[in-house]
């Protein structure tokens, strides 16, 4: 590939017809993970509008989440197909392939993040009629941030391939579930002193628990980048397991 | 194929390589499909047992459906690593590619509701401390049931590739969405009332959750079977688009 001009004059020479199909399925799977990385950074978009919406009561900025969250759903499936294309063209085999399979699961997930987003736009909405606590909105914001830094580092995982980073992500996300856990637990108390408190807390809850489950899609996602670097399946192992099988010498 | 007999001796002929091939690659695929439909029996039974926990408040049933999740993520891992060996040896095009990617998000949505019946065990165990409601439990029985013929439904659908009754499955979790949220506001009238209820009340709810994602999750995989027998993916589509396609004269 190296003797290659850049408008791919050598590759159309008819000695080298290999190698243009080659250059070109080059592209492709560069193109899905390019793909892959816009709708990870709508997503993010769709996340940071959210969750400003429900810490500022703003229903218009909540009402636009709720409706461009079909452009979130339309760039996965043409993501998706895309995938199916190159499987049915390309028959890639061990590495490429793991990275398709690893692009498909991702963009799911991705689209998954997405539809929590909405949810909590629709949680903004519904609570812009009620006074939540200063202190009920300012910990869900802080468990907000950490999320959307996991999904940071989840989309930098993947757009590097990077193990190490991965790997830190699924940790980190054992304090995004305390975090959660805590939070949930404040709402529990604020109910049970007071009735009318109610609506709120369960707003704020599910708004948490949106968050968590951000958290943990981009845990999923921290998975496809091992499963795609390593050949391993770690889904099911524990992150200790884990570490210990990477870190051993080959 | 027609002249095979049973230990492939015609297909072991030096004239016929490719037809034993074939023959085993049948195999494969309907070893996968095998494979989903006893994983979705698994899935089955733990969501039967965690309900069943759950109303009767035992402890030991929730204990076993807790500890035998493990088989369910085993017997995921395993079908996927079968997936990406087809898809990598046998290099399969169009129709059984659409079948085998159908098959590794099946089993995805598979092992996610063999995650909420644990969740739904976890909560069991929760809840035999407290004293719910006979009209709370009998409701989330009531869900259940709905739920659980969703499920059934799907995996027939899925064993069958029969576009007709997913659609139906995808029409009749509409009804579960509503009973889910009847069952919602049922329990913020509870906690409004009496704050003593609110733990109860919350464990109901979320097992309401869990049973409602159920159900989505079942949607999931009857929109599997259409896109794998139709060519077509409907997942953000409405229902009644897709059935006017579907019957539209092609």
């Amino acid at each position: 590939m190296s003797n290659h001009t850049e408008d791919g004059a050598m590759a159309n020479h008819p000695d080298t017809p290999h190698q243009h199909t080659s250059k070109q399925y080059d592209h492709e799977l560069l193109d899905i993970r390019n793909r892959v990385l816009t709708l990870g950074g709508l997503v993010e978009e769709q996340v940071e509008s959210a969750v400003a919406s429900l810490v500022e009561g703003n229903v218009d900025l909540a009402e636009r989440v709720i409706a461009d969250d079909y452009k979130v759903n339309s760039m996965e499936v043409a993501i998706d197909e895309e995938c199916t294309q190159i499987i049915a063209l390309r028959q890639p085999a061990a590495r490429d392939l793991r990275l398709v399979v690893a692009v498909i699961k991702t963009i799911t997930d991705l689209e998954r993040i997405g539809d929590e987003a909405k949810r909590m736009a629709r949680i903004a909405v519904d609570l812009s009629n009620y006074a939540p606590r200063r202190s009920q909105l300012s910990d869900l914001q802080h468990l907000a941030k950490h999320v959307r830094g996991l999904l940071r580092e989840a989309l930098d995982a993947f757009a590097r391939m990077d193990v190490d980073e991965a790997l830190r992500v699924v940790e980190e996300d054992h304090q995004v579930d305390q975090e959660y856990e805590s939070i949930t637990r404040q709402q529990i108390t604020y109910m049970m002193e007071d009735p009318r408190a109610i609506p709120i807390a369960l707003s704020i809850m599910w708004s948490a628990r949106a968050l968590e489950r951000i958290g943990d899609r981009s845990c999923n996602i921290c998975e496809y980048v091992i499963y795609y670097a390593k050949g391993k399946n770690i889904r099911h192992v524990s992150i200790e397991q884990v570490a210990a099988d990477l870190r051993r010498p080959q």
